[in-house]
């Protein structure tokens, strides 16, 4: 592993988006999102991403010069399709236009359909949250794991995003329906451990915490096991209706890629024409002070609201460089023409 | 176990309703959703509540004359203050509010503070899907569960509910924050049964599918581990910030039974100003067909989607009575004065 400064990883992944076709400008919004992933501790979606991106370009499944287009305005609410241009620019375009409105009438609520990955659900939650609006936002996907009771792979990872804003620190869920990525399962087995808890099943239906054996079955576990799965279901068939897109079945048609065609929903609140913000902060503190005062169980030394661990973890990257790995690192560099 | 068929068992609890201090209109429509719950098999929330309610308005922690009142209004979202009036009358209000408000703009968000048990949040989500709006709703509870990491209660069951209207069965999500209730617990116990699968922690801090040890530590399990304790917080969280009201930490220190002074919030949209009626029904049997076509898994024979068990026994009790259990049914009936 190797320390980077965010700028220098930054600037590197500018360059290879703008290698691949991107405009500087919106090169520099999607490199800050990738590496904004990196320096939260998001491994999975920030430099891990930025190989694919460029691939998903090249293919031509990514338009980089693709705009979102207004379908539907009714009220506080707006649809647009996001004709497969950049996931992020189209996310931040969603996320924009329902602050906008947010802060007109309180309430904004933004659909994308056809659009592409977005990467980190969580960055328009956290970027709401520090223009201090309440956000609620989640994307279908490609089907990912089985529904509860079935055998194939049926339900997408549907990331799910609530994010509230708090003056020492926005609490922050970002959380997919299953109850471990693909990645996790890969990192652990390279480890050769197991998971900390049972992650799907193997070929025979049993319940395991060996990653292999749920790689090789797609079987992986939905969280809370018909819980996640029943949830996942609901998240898509919302996405799907408010945004007038597809669903992770139709999605499953087209295989270009992850989350090409998908379907998004950015809903986000003023608080400071509900409560205030003072109001706000004094809740979000509470919950805060109520959660980290918990007894720690046994083999643990404190209890975290969501949104704290990675506070702490970009705080710690930035004073001292966001921890990359050098083989992805190596890989962004060759990408931006640069030699590692 | 005995059969009771809807009408009477509705009847008698209104009679219940109205000896408890309530006027025939409003203890027709509680009836009417405690009946409901046990018709749809939600037994948790039908008949086995009633003694309950009865014993809060008896003590004076449900007000029965209590309306709830408008506290604030801003474009389509409004919120009460449920003047800890009875938790159904409020909710139903509060539904019918976010109906007639979407109806006109799209969607309508109304969210209740200071309100008392809703009893199943399903209800308002079924309704909502009844008259054809796709509904997303959630309360906030006292505390039922420790925050993941740590070993005191201080997380609300906080339930999620998500519905969306489909000719042939809406899809309706449901959703508690623990992975089983302490209801499910205590039925297993009784049984001599072990969980499916492990539902919470052992004084010792052992992971454990024993009812017993559970029930005695109350350290029962969020969903998908460290993301329903997540979701918990920030359902929480937002249920406060947007209805102005009371989050779990202060719930906790009322001590007047189970919900008083919970934090509300319901939101529907109308999919006939969206994509149409016609699209959403689309959408919505292609998540269905594509869930119920999969693969049963070992020892399962259908894979089905939310809501789908519940419509069918739904049907079956409508057509040959609620099953009761019939220690319970002799309690409602004596409340009602009648003898069993």
């Amino acid at each position: 592993m190797a320390r980077i400064p965010f700028e220098t990883v930054q600037h590197v992944v500018t360059e290879a988006f703008v290698k691949a076709g991107m405009n500087e400008q919106e090169a520099s919004v999607c490199a800050r999102v990738h590496t904004e992933s990196s320096c939260d501790g998001i491994y999975s979606h920030g430099l891990n991403r930025v190989a694919r991106f460029v691939d998903y370009l090249k293919r031509g499944w990514v338009d980089p010069n693709a705009k979102p287009s207004l379908v539907k305005k009714l009220g506080v609410i707006e649809i647009y399709d996001g004709n497969r241009g950049p996931g992020i620019l189209n996310a931040f375009h969603a996320t924009d236009r329902a602050i906008a409105i947010a802060a007109g009438q309180g309430i904004g609520v933004v659909t994308l359909r056809n659009t592409t990955h977005w990467m980190r659900g969580g960055t328009y939650g956290w970027y709401a949250a520090d223009k201090g609006y309440v956000a609620i936002s989640w994307t279908n996907t490609e089907s990912c794991m089985p529904s509860w009771g079935g055998k194939n792979t049926r339900l997408g990872n549907n990331p799910f995003v609530m994010a509230v804003p708090r003056k020492k620190g926005h609490i922050v869920l970002d959380m997919a329906m299953s109850q471990y990525s693909y990645g996790k399962l890969q990192v652990t087995r390279l480890k050769g451990a197991t998971l900390p808890f049972p992650g799907g099943f193997d070929k025979e239906g049993n319940l395991t915490s060996e990653p292999g054996p749920i790689e090789e079955s797609m079987r992986i576990l939905p969280m809370g096991y018909w819980k996640g799965s029943g949830f996942s279901i609901l998240l898509d068939t919302l996405a799907a209706v408010l945004s007038e897109g597809l669903a992770t079945n139709e999605i499953d048609q087209i295989k270009q890629g992850s989350c090409t065609g998908c379907s998004q929903v950015i809903m986000v609140f003023d608080p400071r024409q509900l409560g205030g913000e003072e109001f706000t902060d004094k809740v979000a503190d509470s919950v805060v002070d109520y959660v980290n005062s918990s007894t720690p169980a046994e083999n643990n030394r404190e209890v975290l609201y969501p949104g704290e661990s990675t506070a702490r973890i970009r705080k710690e990257h930035r004073a001292n460089g966001i921890l990359v790995d050098e083989g992805v690192w190596a890989e962004v560099l060759s990408l931006a023409g640069r030699s590692a």
